[in-house]
C-alpha cells in the first residue's frame, strides 16, 4: 500500500534524485522552490511537482501553477522551472517513491486469521484479520494477504503478491509471482456448463483449475472461472480491470489490457499484447490473434487475425465498421433519395 | 433494516395517521375495515392498504381486492374506500413506517470485530461481527457497519450511514453523511492505469481517493476506483445500482440516477440530474451535461449538452437514433427497391 | 467440493463400472490399458479416458492419444479402444465420481463462526470459519455454508445447498433445496427505486423478498435484488452465470439458462426453458415467453412470444435481424449505387 510521506525537497535536490536536467528561469522563488507533493497540471500549486506526459498537454502546462514541471527532452516550457528527463513516466515512478512510498503490511499472521497447520507460508508473508487459508496452500515469500481473504485447499500463491481484502481463491488455483488481486476478485468458481440429460439441465462437474501467470493484475469484483478439465489461463503481465467475466477454459495471452466489464465466453484464446476496451463481449471458442485491439462494446463472433483493430456488434475491421456507421447516419436521407428516384421512374 | 410490524389499524385511524381524507362507500365491512399490511394492487387483499401512484393503474385499482386505496386528489375509485392525499409516495413513506419500521442494528462493536484502538467511532455507531476497522478511521454518529465489512486506514465515514455486510472501503476514502452502501461494494480499488516503459506495461501508482457525498446510495457489487492523483467523486444524492463500474477520476454530479451494469471509463464528468439506463458505457474524458438522459446500452463517445436524451452505439440524440433504427428495419426492402430501379435504368 | 482421487482402473473393469460396451482393437497394450484420469481429446494421454460428446469431434478423437474413448452408439473409432454408451454425458458423471468424488465439508459449525442461538441448523449442516448466521435463520439438512458467508435474520435455506465462501443472503430471503451459490453472490440487496418528492430523489423502502427455487445455481458476484413488496423469484433448476444483475420483482421461469453479465431491469417475467446469452439487457416490465432464446448483447424492449429466437439492439426476431445485419454491411455499396442512379436520372 502506498502512503503519503510528508517531505519537502528543494528543486535542485529533486533534479538530482530524479536524474533530471534542471532548466528554465530559476531566479528568485522558482530557483529555490521547495516541493512537497505530486499533482496533475490543472490541480498543481506552487509546492507541487507536475508533469507533461504528452505534447497535447502543453497549454495546460503553461497555465499550470505547478512549482516545477517534469518534461521530456525537447519540451521545455519557456520561463518555467522544468526537470527534463528521458522518460517522464519512468521518472515519475521515482517521484512516487519519494512522496508515496510503498509500505508493506506487517509480516505475520493476524491472530484472528484461520490458517491450517498444513499450509506453508513463505518468509515475510502477512495474513490479515479474518482471513482463511486451508490445508495444502503454499504462499510465496513476501506475499501480502489482506483482511477477510479466502484461499482454498491446495491453492498456490507465488512470491510478492498483493491480495486486497476479500479476495477469494478456490481450491487448487495457481497464482504466479507479483500478482495483484483487488477486493472481491473470485478465482476458480465453477464454469457454466450444463447438459440436458433426461430432459433436465444437469450440472457438469468443473474440476479444472485457473492459472494466473506472473505480474498479472485483476480488478475489483472480477471473476475468473475454473476450467471444466485442464485450465483457464491468464498470461504473464496481463492487466484486467473491474467486473470482468472470464469463463472456463479461456486462455488469455501475455500483456493483454482488458478494460472494465468485458465478458469472455468459454474456451476463448487471445494472443499477446491485445487491448480490449470496456464492455466488449466475445463468443465462445473465438481465437483472437496477437496485438489485436477491440473497441468498446464490440460483440465479437469471428476469429480476429494478428494486428487488427475491430469494432461493432457484430464486430468487423474498424475501417469497414466506420464506413457503415457513417452510412447509417445518412440512411434516412438515402430513403428520401430513393423515393425521389422512384417518383421520376414512375415506379412508385 | 426495515422489519414487518404486526399491527392492525382501523381505516378511520389510518386516515388520521396518514393525514388522508377518507372517501368512498364506508358502510358495513368497508367502513370499519382493519388493515394490517401494504400490498400492490394485484396482490392486495381485504386486509391490505394499496395505492394508485399513476392514473394508468386505475383499472388495476378497480379490480384490486385491497381493503383500502391510497389515491391522489381527483382519483377516487367509485364505491371503494379511498384515502385521498396530496402526494401518494410521500404518504406511503409514513405507511411504511407503520408496518415496516426501521430497526437500527444494536449500538456497539461486536466482540469478534477488529477495531484498531486508533479508530474513532461516533455515538451510537454499531459494528457487526467479523468487521475490520483500521487505524485512523473516523466513523460518524449513528452509522451502522454491517458484518464482515472492511474499512481501511484513515478512511472517513459520515454520520447516519448504513453499510451492509461485506462492504469494502480502502484507505483514505471519504464517505459523507446518510450514505447507503450495499453488500460487495468496493470503494477505492486502484484505477486501471499502465504505461509502456521499456516495452513492458508498468503499473502507475494510484494514490488519489474517492469522495462519496451525502445521501448517495450504491448498489451491490458496484466498484468505484480511487483516483490516480486527487479524487474520484460521486455527487450528493446520486443513486447507483448494482454492478456499476466507475473508473478513476470520474466526477459524477448530484442527483444522478445510474442503473445496473453501467460502465464509466476514466475522468468522465456528468452534470446534475442525469439519468443513465442499464448497461450504458461512456468513453473516458467525456463531458455529460446537466439533466441528460442516456438510454439503455448506449455507447457514448461524444460530449452531451445539457438537457438532451441520447441513444445508440455510438450514441446520438434520440430523435436521430430513432429515425435510423426505423430506417434500418426497412433496409432489406430498400435494397430490393434500388435493384428495381437499376433494372429499369438498365444499369444492372 | 470435488477432489481428484488417485486411482488406476483397467479398461475392462472401467467398462463394467460405466455399463459400457468395450469395442475396438484391444490386443496388447490397448487391451489392458489402465486409466487414471479424465481428459479432453486434445489433452488426453495413454492413461486418460476421453470422450466424444459430438460427432463434430470425430477427427479430434482419431488424433487423440487417449487410452480409451467414451463414445455414443454408432460412433466407434476404428482401431481405438472405445467404451460405447447410450448417453455420453450421463456416463461421464459416473466417471467423474470415480476420479473426482464429491467430498462434502465436515459437518458442524466452525468455532470462529457466529451463529445466533435462535437459528436452526438441520442435521449434517456445516458452517465455515468467519460465517455469520443471524437469529431466526433456518438451514436444511446437509447444507454446506462456506467460509465468510452471511445469512441475515429469518432467512430460509433448504436442504442440500452449497454456499461457497463469501455468499451474502439478506434478511428474510428464501432459498430452496439443492441450490448452489458461488462466491460473492448477493441475494436481497434493496431494489433500485426512488421517487421525486419535493424535488429530491427519495428512496422507496424495499421490503419484499427473494425466492430461489430448488436446483438453481447462481454464479460468482451475481446480484439478485429483493422486491419492493412481495417477491423476486428465480424458477426451479434455472442456472445463472457470473456478474448477472436481476432487479427487483423479476420473475424468472424454470430451467432458464442465463449467461454472464446479463441484466434484468425491474418486474421482468420470463417463461420456462429460456436461454439468454452473455450481456443481454432486458427492459423493465418485459414479458418473455417460454423456450425463448435471446442472442448475445441483445437489448430487449418488447415482449417476446413463446419459442422465438431474438437478436439485436433493439432486439427483433433473429431472421429479420440477420437480414438487416447483412444489408448493413452492403450499405456503403448501396450508397454508391443510388448515386449512380441519380447521375443517370440527372437528379444529382
Amino acid at each position: 500500500m502506498r502512503r503519503k510521506a510528508e517531505r519537502q525537497i528543494g528543486i535542485q535536490e529533486l533534479a538530482e534524485r530524479l536524474g533530471a536536467r534542471l532548466v528554465g528561469r530559476l531566479v528568485g522563488s522558482a530557483g529555490d522552490a521547495v516541493l512537497s507533493d505530486l499533482a496533475t497540471l490543472p490541480e498543481a500549486g506552487p509546492d507541487d511537482l507536475s508533469f507533461v506526459s504528452d505534447p497535447k498537454h502543453l497549454d495546460a502546462a503553461r497555465e499550470s501553477r505547478a512549482g516545477a514541471l517534469l518534461v521530456p527532452e525537447g519540451v521545455e516550457i519557456a520561463g518555467r522551472p522544468c526537470l527534463v528527463v528521458g522518460n517522464v513516466w519512468k521518472t515519475l515512478l521515482t517521484a512516487f517513491d519519494l512522496w508515496y512510498p510503498d509500505e508493506p503490511a506487517p509480516e505475520g499472521v493476524h491472530p484472528t486469521a484461520v490458517v491450517d497447520p498444513a499450509a506453508e507460508l513463505g518468509a515475510g508473508v502477512s495474513v490479515g484479520p479474518m482471513s482463511v487459508i486451508e490445508a495444502g496452500v503454499k504462499i510465496g515469500a513476501g506475499t501480502q494477504v489482506g483482511a477477510q481473504c479466502f484461499i482454498g485447499r491446495d491453492a498456490r500463491i507465488g512470491e510478492g503478491c498483493l491480495l486486497y481484502p476479500g479476495v477469494r481463491i478456490m481450491e487448487r488455483i495457481q497464482v504466479g509471482r507479483g500478482v495483484i488481486l483487488h477486493s472481491g476478485v473470485v478465482l476458480g468458481a465453477d464454469g457454466f456448463k450444463y447438459e440436458v440429460i433426461d430432459a433436465m439441465p444437469v450440472k457438469i462437474p468443473q474440476v479444472g483449475t485457473v492459472v494466473i501467470e506472473d505480474g498479472v493484475e485483476i480488478g475489483a469484483n472480477t471473476t475468473i472461472d475454473r476450467a471444466f478439465l485442464n485450465e483457464t489461463r491468464i498470461g504473464m503481465m496481463t492487466k484486467i480491470d473491474n467486473l470482468v467475466h472470464v469463463a472456463h477454459n479461456c486462455r488469455i495471452g501475455r500483456m493483454n489490457g482488458i478494460a472494465g466489464q468485458v465478458g469472455f465466453a468459454g474456451s476463448i484464446q487471445t494472443g499477446d499484447g491485445c487491448i480490449l476496451w470496456g464492455q466488449v463481449g466475445i463468443r465462445d471458442q473465438a481465437k483472437i490473434g496477437n496485438r489485436v485491439t477491440i473497441l468498446a462494446q464490440s460483440g465479437v463472433k469471428d476469429d480476429i487475425p494478428d494486428g487488427e483493430t475491430w469494432f461493432g456488434a457484430p464486430a468487423m475491421p474498424v475501417k469497414e465498421a466506420a464506413r457503415i456507421v457513417a452510412a447509417q447516419r445518412r440512411l434516412p436521407e438515402l430513403m428520401k433519395r430513393v423515393k425521389e428516384l422512384e417518383k421520376k421512374a414512375g415506379t412508385e
